[in-house]
């Protein structure tokens, strides 16, 4: 693995590659990991001037770390190269294919492409980079969600990416499963035997995993009105961070592997029911997004079942919404309790900060024999320091350039993902029945 | 329950009265936990100045807590009056009687007499105070360790008090059990149910109790030459928070339940052998107590079985020393593991800081995905802060007011444990037989 991948970032110009590709470019330029060699080409539809960008970029940096070091700039700035490219234009494409060869004449380096780019486009960009030749074997293809907006679109941008590329090739990206936390929730479960031997049905009560935002849609209103919360979360991130807390112990460490697992558990669940689901819309969304008879869920709550053994009877929880009065990315397993006030969890705390925290009962101090809840507590910060937890889309990218898929979703889990909630899909993009209205920094709808 | 108890303390110019049993009581005092019409008849063979008694206390609070509040020196003095007595003169206890009888002429407050006093003097002490008719039916007779030096004089010395006084007005003090860490074990066994399922041979792989000390004997010489480690320690505390760790579920909260299933638990528990059993003395012991031919243990690990289904083939390693490299009293519960590198632990720290931690493997943050161990940590000062947490000895001063004997050694338990020991006993102190000479400041002996 040379280390010296040419990195193609398809939409430069735009909000993700300015406020995370470039900076964990330059943290990993930084900090070594990267080679200096690497070449990172960077597409826009418009010409863009480097320097600008790059002032751009620094003073996001400064604005994430406090400091920004002007070697790691300087080596970004030499590895960095933009190029101009209609996005529609198959030209545009065999002049790309001319340029990486010049740089790469023998085709030896790991050749990535990033579509940072509105997911619309994915059919297009890699019809035409297939039929410019640039699907070669040593390529990637890293993607953003959403992969589809339902079952059947899904199913068709997976066969039509598929007629270019291979499922090895191609790296679905979920950035919530490149914080370390996520991570960890795998390496927890499988290496610690005391949480091993609780984790089933018998000792678990129920699982809930959260994604709570106290912020509105912002200026995303018009993804979000073709999205909705459950589709950018539920079916996404929720459903994967869960299948890393339930799934079976996967048969060896390798991707395969473990997406086959993922997979089979993602297959194993299904709603509880379509009418017990809660969804709900802020007050003052409407006028946000301007669109009077919006009925878009800006909350959900679903509950989900598993018709593995282990979790037989066990309810799991999604719940995600925006305007709340809580910022937190949770999972909590509730254990089995004898008495109303033994309240035993684990919860693996993702955002704002990362953290593991086992919730228990201990003596109150003092001269009754009060109990009282307290906390162990694991903070990654305390623990480990800040600068040593890489940030997610530093992961990601090192992922694509090692090769190691394990993190990224594959097409199998992407369809299991959507199957469970294609029910709730047509029944919420129906009609308004049942759309709870709640307020701005509450807890969200009441039932 | 009057709340204004009289407590006559035998001993009141010794080292355990002046470090710690009135500051206790100056703490009660000024807390308001211990009501100002207390009555603390201080008892000593020589006459003694209350004011210099005070002041000494004084000093002695002000080392502890870097702040005295004079309210409550007030109180205590107020509280305080000090007799003179010759612990062998009869006519003395018939003054004392008629003395409580002038405070207390109806007999209607609680009657607490606590010996701190050379263990040697009980039965005389005892023995008088019954004759004098001291040991009214409100009377509660607390006693400091050691209670016997072998299972013969323990059931001599339980004989001979028990003609005087009835087993549920004596209070044998283990002030280790009353310190909130080791109370905190049976309650976060009992209620925390992830751990309660865990609790047996199938999961835990080890207990270890240990109390370990940096300090030599000190001004102790004669003492420790007549007792040694395993005497001093392990038969007493060591045995004792061992039994709060593996006793059943007692059938109910009251004192009788706690010490029928804790001496159950210790008539359970056998020595693996005699020969396994590793003791030691450090360097320079000898010259220390001037007696060249002392062959006293300062350093003893034992390992006991347990006949209890629940722990079968679980090994107890009970290990104390002086002059070592650390000083810690904890409790470990090493639960089973599938591989070397997992360890999961479960420790419960009674000093030098109380708290309880889980040894934990984690994922170490990074791009590899190495393990690393991590540990939840619940610290007593950090979560309760320091002054809510009552020191042990008012915890010892305050219980015997209530008349709660929970946190006290019954004579079951008391016997059991010298039963447990006597095999080594023999052995020990028979000749210097694979004594072992360690060097100041190590672990202890080697193997």
């Amino acid at each position: 693995m040379s280390q010296a991948p040419i990195i193609t970032i398809f939409g430069i110009s735009g909000d993700l590659a300015g406020r995370k590709l470039l900076p964990a470019l330059y943290h990993l330029l930084s900090h070594g990991t990267l080679s200096p060699l690497v070449k990172i080409v960077g597409v826009s539809r418009r010409a863009l001037d480097q320097k600008t960008l790059l002032n751009d970029t620094e003073l996001c940096i400064l604005e994430q770390d406090k400091i920004c070091n002007p070697k790691g700039v300087a080596l970004l700035n030499d590895a960095l190269e933009l190029i101009t490219l209609d996005l529609e234009d198959r030209a545009g494409y065999d002049a790309l294919r001319q340029h990486l060869d010049e740089i790469d004449p023998t085709n030896q380096r790991e050749r990535i492409f990033y579509l940072s780019i509105p997911p619309q486009a994915y059919g297009t960009v890699t019809k035409l980079l297939g039929e410019s030749g640039l699907n070669t074997a040593n390529c990637r293809l890293l993607i953003e969600k959403p992969f589809g907006s339902d079952t059947e679109s899904a199913l068709r941008l997976i066969d039509s990416i598929g007629e270019q590329f291979d499922e090895s090739q191609i790296y679905r990206i979920d950035h919530y499963l490149a914080k370390e936390t996520a991570q960890n929730l795998l390496a927890f479960r499988l290496h610690n035997p005391i949480f091993s031997s609780l984790w089933d049905h018998q000792s678990i009560e129920s699982i809930r995993v959260r994604a709570l935002e106290t912020i509105g849609v912002e200026n995303r209103a018009s993804f979000y009105e073709s999205t909705g919360a459950l589709r950018d979360l539920i079916q996404g991130h929720l459903l994967q961070i869960l299948s890393l807390v339930m799934m079976e112990r996967p048969q060896s460490e390798d991707a395969d592997a473990v997406h086959a697992t993922k997979t089979q558990l993602l297959e194993s669940l299904s709603l509880t029911s379509v009418d017990q689901s809660v969804r709900g819309q802020y007050e003052g969304y409407k006028q946000e997004v301007k669109n009077e008879t919006s009925f878009v869920e800006t909350y959900a709550r679903i509950t989900l079942q598993s018709s593995i053994e282990r979790w037989q009877g066990v309810p799991i929880i999604l719940e995600t919404g925006k305007a709340l009065a809580e910022k937190t990315n949770d999972v909590t397993i509730q254990f089995k309790q004898e008495h109303e006030h033994q309240r035993n969890r684990l919860i693996f705390l993702l955002q704002p900060a990362e953290g593991i925290s086992l919730d228990l009962l201990v003596k109150k101090p003092g001269f009754d024999n009060e109990l009282q809840h307290a906390a162990l507590d694991l903070s990654y910060d305390k623990e480990f320091g800040t600068q040593t937890n890489p940030e997610a889309y530093e992961r990601v990218l090192m992922d694509a350039v090692r090769g190691d898929q394990s993190l990224f979703a594959s097409s199998g889990e992407v369809l299991a993902s959507w199957r469970v909630v294609q029910p709730l899909i047509d029944a919420w993009t129906q009609d308004a029945k049942g759309l709870q209205v709640y307020q701005r920094g509450s807890e969200g709808p009441e039932e």
